[in-house]
């Protein structure tokens, strides 16, 4: 097979950026096999600064990612910006890991337009960005002809949005039912246990599963923010945040769990967009669903979907690691989809 | 969006062939819509001959799809071949829904063939020639360089397929399991309620599940066609079914249904590959499997199927019709994803 050589711009590099650098390295033989695809990563930037290179960094060039070493390297540049590096390299595709921010989408948001109007195809690990512009960016992608994927955004290593957007291409979706967070159903699924919400949470925070503020997570935003993006791509809908009711796992009123585990069933945290009518109806809430549910055996930081439809039934999709390797690989697995 | 004319020629007007010329009519106007392709039935053909038109086929033309109807049309033409239609059309998709022969892939195998040697893009429900020569028409249709899918034959509207080579993309497949035969699933899952296996499976048949010959199905041979399938697709590797191990059914050693119930486990018919050192087991097995293996809450007719990976984690799918509409859908789905 004649290879194909795709220039890469990773921007950010936190768990996800490093665990992305990290595969990229491991998965350069396969995918050369597999799809004829060279990948050449040209560039990666964070806020201070950045490398550049007009041959392939390799993990040999930078061997540790801490931000003393990457200083270090004979590759770096205090303040090289995206723009530059954007019109010095032959578009290919830019890989957004920044940090996310559901409010502003900053600075993924610029990131992303930008590349696109340089003729790049963007794949976003960031959920931010298409939170708050998921409409605008689709249409310049469009515009541009260019693709701008975020399988790694909606859920990570679970691929919630090739299933809607592929596998279930011509079928018509009714609705979308989704546990869609890590860090609340691990919560949830040790309360079941037994635990109190505090010790459930101290025991998620110990293992590196919540956040030190675990707000976006506990009250139901993350799963909120990812409910909007897979109805907007998956069901052709405009939702904003605003439009979604959202609770979340604090303050779940004492007696419920065990009523629940009394009647067989789990109580977990669902984000829903259902038809009402000509309208479409969107919530994250919590729900007691007992074992004839397709997401009932989905515990611990395990996330799954279900989609609803006219033709094909019934369709579940569980697993997928949570963690940022999982993100690592469903931005390859994205990359690959655009040139295979 | 400018529309492309894609002509469509339909093979066997059994179920699934009644069911995809209904829904390809119903979906007519969506696809064309979200797609911009405008499906051009062309021609329907059955053993004792077919219709074929120079404008495309419509359910008007068409009330009934009854042998009798279908030679009464205009449009009707005894002993119309494959051969002649794909030479006067320009070249499409032609789906093949004739009936599924394990041993001998006939007569699919010679349509796929042809249809492939002609320029025809092909879409398969009919699981007969890819068991037999998987290889030969996969080499073929890549030498014509045209698609040759089979979602349907598969896993009708289950996406197993999808998932393993899309969804999956980069990631190494490192096992798969799965619950592929809507019948014995809902034979063991009746079984679990307390029935014998004949007054099983004769509410099976009563219902429609299984057929009066069920014996493919039962004795675990529908199941190992699909896992050869899947594992040759997905795992890239060259099965022949001689090299499955097959159980089914029929014939479980009593006791061994309670004892799973007393551990909390049910009994599912697995098909399984897996590598072992260097070399690759595959079989079709009883297994009990407890809550926290993915497939445990697949009952009836339900199937799923979990892929292990390296990068990914344990990604499982469930559920998706299984009847001659789910089967139609995942056709028109695969038609799509070849012109998307």
């Amino acid at each position: 097979m004649s290879e194909r050589t795709v220039n890469i711009i990773l921007m950010g590099l936190g768990n996800v950026g490093k665990a992305f650098f990290q595969l990229l390295e491991e998965k350069a033989e396969p995918v050369k096999v597999q799809f004829g695809l060279d990948f050449s990563l040209r560039a990666m930037l964070r806020s201070a600064g950045g490398l550049s290179s007009t041959s392939p960094i390799r993990q040999k060039d930078i061997p540790e990612m801490s931000a003393a070493e990457l200083t270090r390297s004979p590759l770096w540049k205090p303040g090289l910006a995206l723009e530059t590096v954007l019109n010095e390299i032959e578009p290919g595709v830019m890989i957004e890991c920044t940090s996310s921010n559901p409010n502003t989408g900053e600075p993924g948001l610029k990131h992303i337009r930008i590349a696109l109007e340089k003729g790049w195809h963007v794949v976003t690990a960031n959920k931010g960005p298409l939170a708050v512009d998921f409409k605008g960016l689709k249409e310049k992608a469009g515009r541009a002809c260019r693709a701008l994927k975020f399988s790694g955004a909606a859920a990570a290593a679970l691929p919630a949005l090739d299933v809607g957007l592929y596998s279930l291409a011509g079928t018509e979706i009714l609705a979308i039912e989704g546990i869609l967070n890590g860090t609340s159903n691990y919560i949830l699924t040790k309360m079941a246990q037994g635990r109190g919400y505090s010790e459930a949470l101290r025991e998620a925070q110990d293992k590196g599963i919540a956040e030190r503020d675990p707000s976006l997570d506990v009250e139901g935003w993350d799963t909120a923010v990812k409910l909007l993006l897979l109805a907007n791509a998956v069901m052709g809908l405009d939702l904003c945040l605003k439009d979604i009711r959202v609770e979340g796992v604090k303050d779940i009123p004492s007696g419920i769990l065990d009523a629940a585990k009394k009647e067989g069933k789990v109580l977990k945290l669902l984000g829903k967009v259902s038809r009402v009518r000509d309208d479409f109806r969107a919530e994250v809430f919590l729900s007691a669903i007992d074992r004839s549910h397709p997401l009932f055996g989905v515990d611990g930081i395990n996330k799954g979907i279900t989609y609803f439809t006219d033709s094909m039934g019934v369709v579940t999709v569980t697993g997928g690691k949570s963690d940022p390797r999982g993100a690592a690989a469903a931005l390859l697995k994205d990359i690959i989809n655009i040139y295979r």
